[in-house]
């Protein structure tokens, strides 16, 4: 048999091997959709005493996954983002905890209204069905992902990163323990336990049994998703925020807000990666900015202007403009003024967040309204847009599509909603 | 030239119009979604005296298609839909006036709370941008569907039915020069005025400037945009929606929803396409139902235990469960008990409208909790699941996705909303 029939008899298996946890995926939906919130939260909970009684058994299968990723060369950061440990281990469980404490979103009925016709007419809130999640390197995500589609009353498949096998594995049993242990079914949450690259491509394309994609990691992987899916995808692709600072803005807020934006972490989606400023105010506040971000060490590139100001500022290219850096970068533009402004964010901006800094209410009005982002923001640091800054409790990623979820996803972004008809014999005229 | 590289230079020469196109509806877009509300409504009345201006022009060139259409050999029911009279461009005035009173979804905000950070955090409704529209032979669609994408500040690129081209030709010159004097762009509703083919191929696969593609038709086209489309597809599949007849119903409001679910209208997504009916009713209610049906000449096709009531109801068979007639025939199936109805509708329901008609309060709260479909009723004929019944003032369509819009779609589905944030100088801690 040469390579590429056994390459291809292995993908054949592969599918199949996905199928078949999609049609259990499929039947466990129908379950979890109906389990009550006392026990889910029962659910959620045993599978944190589950981790908590088997640290060993975790640690020690990613040490495994730890003693592979050193012989296989992963960088520092990777096998930095890999390793669990006993305050990971705890990280997950508080994690576990916090989301059995959120409300279910789960069955709210929303706007239940009289008809003319007699009927009562409103919407219901409903779980997705089955949730596809494919990821990277961090095994935390399988628990993080889990319990999110867990309580919103969805099944999930988890497909992570082939780096993490054996962590995934030891984690996926403390999950199926703690299902089976409050009477839901353990094919609720199933981790894909192959390294087979076709995996995902099965996973993304069976309609019949995944009702959603959601991608998290590299654009590369995000990318790909996209393109060849075939169900629905929420997805996250890139995060170049922008900070505009007005003229009218009150220049101890706008450095504040400046700063923070850029240096409060680096490799963040909703780290500032252009800073606009209005050509009015450029020559007063750009200099002391730039010797703050120089105390910190981020590198400056400047448009024309901007280095007439700050003359040691590196040269700005135009594909600075699209750039998320992910680092201690910034891009800076000085702009004639607003719609100045919201010209070079419709026509750089990812969709993810964008800020003013101004005191004037009829710019900060239009700015509201007429920014195209997932989050629009007056006066605060990009560094908000997050789901527990948001009140959400816990966010599975930030989506930068329009359609379904914008933004930060917690349980909502998880769920739909039907509409629901009370009648009494009511018939159409 | 041989006639392939002919046809590949002429889908070249069409992919690129469509580029251009939604080059220009991306731009379009962005001033539709800071249009007021007062200048939409007056456009929506400016396109409707228009159409009443040009009557002539319209009914001369739907009289272009029609007998091309009779040339062609077009059906009389394809001829009817395809036909623009006086009446039906009375319909479709009435239809803008009524799209101007609704009200406006755009920038309703929603939600808006203090958080312990001392930001507001909130969500503000927002248009989805571009949403192409693809759809066969009533050209009054094009009026529709322009209508709610304009009130709903979208920019939309339009693709009828070749056979109705010159008509649609017709209207949309009346879009253009309602839209022109009340100064919105012309580009924000733009019609193909292609008959080619890969016109469909090229706006389905444009996510740089497409947002959205609502395909309205057939099966056959509908399954094609999905399967190939390359943006996200708010679409109706199938209608086949069951009415479950409960032991504990109130048989005399069962008749009459049964009768009303199948028999108002035949043609029509929510009609009742299988009657489910409990064991220990079926013999009360049947013979009385049967005899109601057969006055309107509706086919019956029965299990064997229907048939055994109704001995001369042709046999079920297996493919009748799943079919979506359209037609006067009405599959009819007896059940143990709710959860057998309940698997029943898991198995064959299409996610459309399903509906119990039980005097229990217990079964009726599990159906509504249980059944996943856009619309869930109790004792209501499915004939209500309509957005007018609804109260949504119009719809575009019915969905039968899980993701973004659920059942019938009106104005709010064809936005989304945006998170907004207001601070007052606040960073993250």
């Amino acid at each position: 048999m040469n390579s590429s029939v056994a390459d291809s008899a292995d993908q054949q298996a592969t599918r199949e091997k996905l199928e078949e946890m999609g049609h259990a995926a499929r039947a466990a939906a129908r379950l979890m959709a109906r389990a009550d919130t006392a026990t889910k939260n029962s659910a959620l909970k045993a599978i944190a005493a589950q981790l908590d009684a088997r640290r060993d058994e975790v640690v020690a299968a990613n040490a495994r996954d730890m003693q592979a990723g050193r012989d296989n060369g992963l960088d520092a950061a990777l096998l930095d983002r890999l390793e669990l440990n006993d305050e990971r281990i705890d990280g997950m469980i508080e994690g576990l905890h916090q989301i059995a404490e959120l409300p279910d979103p789960v069955g709210e009925i929303e706007d239940l209204k009289y008809r003319p016709s007699g009927i009562q007419v409103g919407k219901m809130r409903v779980p997705l069905g089955v949730i596809g999640i494919i990821y990277e390197s961090r095994p935390n995500v399988t628990i993080d992902a889990a319990s999110l589609c867990l309580k919103s009353g969805n099944a999930t498949i988890l497909r992570g990163g082939s780096e993490a096998l054996h962590s995934n594995g030891a984690i996926a049993a403390c999950i199926a323990a703690g299902l089976k242990e409050e009477g839901l079914p353990e094919t609720a949450v199933q981790v894909v336990d192959t390294t087979d690259r076709a995996a995902v491509g099965a996973l993304i394309s069976m309609p019949e049994y995944v009702d959603v994609i959601v991608p998290r990691g590299g654009t590369g992987l995000i990318e790909r998703v996209s393109r060849e899916a075939r169900v629905p995808v929420i997805k996250h692709l890139h995060g170049v925020c922008h900070v505009y600072i007005d003229d009218r803005a009150d220049l101890d807020k706008a450095f504040n807000i400046a700063l923070n934006a850029k240096t409060h972490r680096y490799g963040v989606c909703n780290a500032m990666e252009s800073l606009l400023v209005a050509e009015a105010v450029a020559a007063d506040i750009l200099p002391r900015l730039a010797a703050a971000y120089r105390e910190k060490d981020v590198e400056l590139r400047g448009c024309e202007q901007t280095r007439k100001i700050l003359p040691d500022c590196h040269v700005a290219s135009d594909s600075d403009w699209s750039e998320e850096y992910l680092a201690p970068i910034l891009s800076i533009r000085v702009v004639a003024d607003m719609d100045d402004a919201l010209d070079h964010i419709a026509r750089y901006g990812s969709g993810h967040t964008e800020s003013i800094v101004t005191g004037d209410y009829s710019r900060a009005r239009r700015f509201l309204a007429e920014v195209d982002a997932s989050s629009v923001m007056v006066n605060a640091s990009t560094r908000f847009a997050d789901g527990f800054e948001y009140g959400l409790g816990a966010e599975i990623g930030i989506s930068t599509d329009k359609i379904h979820a914008r933004g930060p996803v917690g349980l909502e972004g998880l769920t739909s909603q039907k509409w629901i008809v009370l009648g009494d014999g009511h018939i159409r005229q």
